[in-house]
């Protein structure tokens, strides 16, 4: 509980490419909507510099200690994309960022709504947050020449804390259903233990209706206008998380309108689902980066820390500039209004609500 | 090359639920397309009996090996949707059938076109389909209570045989483009194998363009209809195609529209990409069922034994029932035509094309 911290610390990871600049401007929204919490010295926002992909390239590590024990100082934190390297960039391999502070500070339960209300789309997507193809990072085995192998973890504890928190939501929340989506057909050890899990909690919430699906029919129902409605929360293990929360974050009006929460049982940590978009950088195209994503996270944070009135405000604001004003105002991808012009006009728009 | 066979044998494998239906269908028209070759003697369909789920779980098996042994007497297949029994079933926990046919006449390709005409789509997948978390099917871990693993497996014969079927296909077509799709970011030691072959295979194609995407990001691309088109040939990993091909059926018109070749060195199999719908069994609407999806199959049937004229005019076929004229005749699922009368439609479309 929040309100009974002296005094709450945001912690302010802006990343790579466009990432400290979006992060910025959603730094800007919590400093006005919190402005007299900030005033009177109930809350603080800290910025954490050095969550560069050039740092952890040159220390070789996915997140540098400094910065790891300053995130630790927080209570919650707000991310901008991290530069994850793949073959042919300058960098070494370092671990993705995102990954490793999911692990480090066990934030098991990534939260991600996709809410597309004129085609009457409201889902909550509870994504396992630590486990499955995540777990082991890039240890996988090879054997000669010709066998490679990669391992996906299941436990019981990860299965079932994350079953719980989305039926808590679904409970608390009136939202009257939760389906499961695995591919425990095959992939019988692991998901078959988050299936099992899902099926053994639901049974202490029978006001909750449970249904399950594979993953693959999954991606086509959310594209089934006579079904997709009917899906409310939605949990399921991590790589399918990952995979199926950009799809219906596309059908949102795409990657960079959704945002993430990822809550463990002592951190939190909010973010945009989308890359750090270094072409932006190179061609000089940063400041039109979209922030929708990342003001989106910071809705979530606001409602996290019990802002709840200011969490609705910056939403509905949100929703007008993004859906009803699509076509006149819209976002910098489309109307070449700068992220900065986007921001204030998102919070000219708080003002009048 | 089939042309130089004394006689060619389909099998025909009906499967469960609806299948044996369906599939009837599908054996329907090839024999009015192929019969004069059938009267000729130089083509024999037969009708391969006991795949049936009630035999498998009795048998305790994923394929009864009488059945295997038929099958391996055929030259190509035609098969229809198999149940796999999930927990909660009156069945025994046997394999997949689907998978188990893959593995056992090594069909490590699998082929789905999805085409979209009327927005440019003209995607064909490749799916690599005997490794992956498919490899080791129901071997997965446990130790204790507590922990589960799964294996993802990758080896570099499997990698690099369908990454070259896939850039054959793209240059024989003059399509001018391969995707691969992998989580090598994450998925690092087999996905990354895929990746790297992929890369390499695709230097010796210098007139076919190659790139590649994570397959997050790919679900939301193949709903982006300013970048969709550009996609052309696909490739990838068995768990990642299973699931990006049911979504880009859906963008076709369902998953009961969409067929799949199941390509090897020495067996090819042809199948509808959906399940066996037993709830339509049950509730006596089987007759009803769509069998457009098992015709697409017979389509690359066709193709696949060189019969590519025949090919060509089933496909014009099945999109004139299926598109142009689908708000007045269309499939069973939408205006109550039975199986046997869109059958019907589609040979006397053919007869007028
Ligand atoms: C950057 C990447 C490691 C990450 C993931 O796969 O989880 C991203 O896609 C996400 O969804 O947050
Ligand atoms: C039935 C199932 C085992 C199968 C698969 O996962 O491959 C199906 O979904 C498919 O795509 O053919």
């Amino acid at each position: 509980d929040y309100s009974k911290l002296d005094k709450l610390i945001i912690g302010v990871c802006g990343g790579d490419g466009i990432g400290p600049m979006i992060t910025g401007m959603a730094q800007h929204a919590l400093e006005v909507l919190l402005a007299d919490k900030v005033k009177a010295g109930k809350v603080e926002f800290r910025v954490i510099d050095g969550l560069t992909i050039e740092r952890r390239a040159e220390l070789g590590c996915a997140i540098p200690p400094d910065v790891m024990e300053e995130l630790k100082k927080c209570h919650v934190i707000l991310k901008g994309p991290t530069t994850t390297p793949r073959k042919g960039d300058p960098w070494p391999n370092v671990e993705s960022a995102n990954v490793a502070m999911r692990k480090g500070l066990d934030l098991f339960a990534n939260v991600r709504p996709v809410k597309v209300p004129e085609l009457g789309i409201d889902w909550t997507f509870y994504r396992e947050n630590t486990e499955g193809g995540y777990a082991v990072g890039s240890q996988g085995v090879q054997i000669d020449d010709d066998l490679f192998i990669d391992f996906t973890v299941a436990t019981s504890q990860g299965c079932e804390r994350i079953a719980r928190l989305a039926f808590d939501y679904a409970r608390k929340t009136g939202k009257n259903r939760v389906s499961c989506v695995t591919k425990a057909n095959i992939i019988k050890t692991t998901d078959g233990k988050f299936l099992d899990t899902c099926q053994k909690v639901a049974k202490e919430y029978p006001e909750v209706q449970f249904d399950d699906w594979y993953i693959d029919i999954m991606t086509a129902k959310l594209l089934d206008d006579k079904r997709r409605r009917d899906f409310k929360v939605v949990v399921l293990p991590n790589l399918y998380g990952d995979i199926i929360t950009d799809e219906a974050a596309e059908i949102q009006g795409g990657v960079g309108t959704a945002g993430s929460a990822n809550i463990g049982k002592r951190y939190a940590m909010f973010e945009a689902i989308h890359g750090s978009a270094p072409r932006m950088v190179q061609e000089g195209r940063a400041k039109y980066a979209d922030p929708s994503s990342v003001l989106r996270a910071a809705v979530m944070l606001l409602e996290h820390i019990g802002e709840i009135e200011l969490a609705k405000k910056l939403d509905r604001a949100l929703d007008i500039c993004m859906v009803e004003e699509r076509k006149v105002v819209v976002t910098g991808r489309d109307t070449g209004a700068t992220a900065q012009e986007f921001t204030d006009y998102v919070l000219d728009t708080i003002a009048k609500l």
